[in-house]
């Protein structure tokens, strides 16, 4: 399986509708992408300091398979209207589970 | 639940000796800390460019429950002992699901 890991922060200037959108729309893809087997995505919880504002943990019986969401029109969609508007940094990895 | 989540980047003097022992240390931690629901940790795959080094997701079924597992002595030590050694930049976040 491969699990893809990404945090985002957010400009200082993002608004609070602008955050529950990305939610929103990212909760979407699984029913237009089969290959997502898991899909965890949200803000963080302020839990502590320091931390990255957003998650989005998605899981995937290959890597082929992530490559099919990472592509995707949809997908690629919410990152260009939705995600990099507001995007400040971002921090990714793919790991083998 | 809350899923914590967390990545590295490594410092460039880090060997591949150092950065094996992370994982196989992170990986005693669940026998130790049964609040640990599920735990996936490792390097990433070498998929796409620009990506952090490594990550972790662990589950719990509560803040409290994370929090266990954030200051318990064993988990405190990995990351003094074998994390903060070879650590070049770190981004977390903690997430309800």
């Amino acid at each position: 399986m491969i699990r893809h890991i990404v945090l985002f922060t957010w400009t200082d200037d993002a608004t609070d509708e602008q955050k529950a959108t990305v939610t929103a729309e990212l909760r979407k893809l699984p029913d237009a992408i089969p290959e997502l087997r898991s899909y965890t995505v949200g803000p963080d919880a302020g839990i502590n300091q320091g931390n990255h504002a957003y998650g989005v943990v998605a899981d995937f019986d290959s890597a082929d398979d992530y490559l099919v969401y990472r592509d995707h029109p949809l997908h690629q969609a919410v990152i260009a209207e939705h995600i990099k508007p507001i995007l400040a940094a971002r921090a990714a990895v793919q790991i083998e589970v």
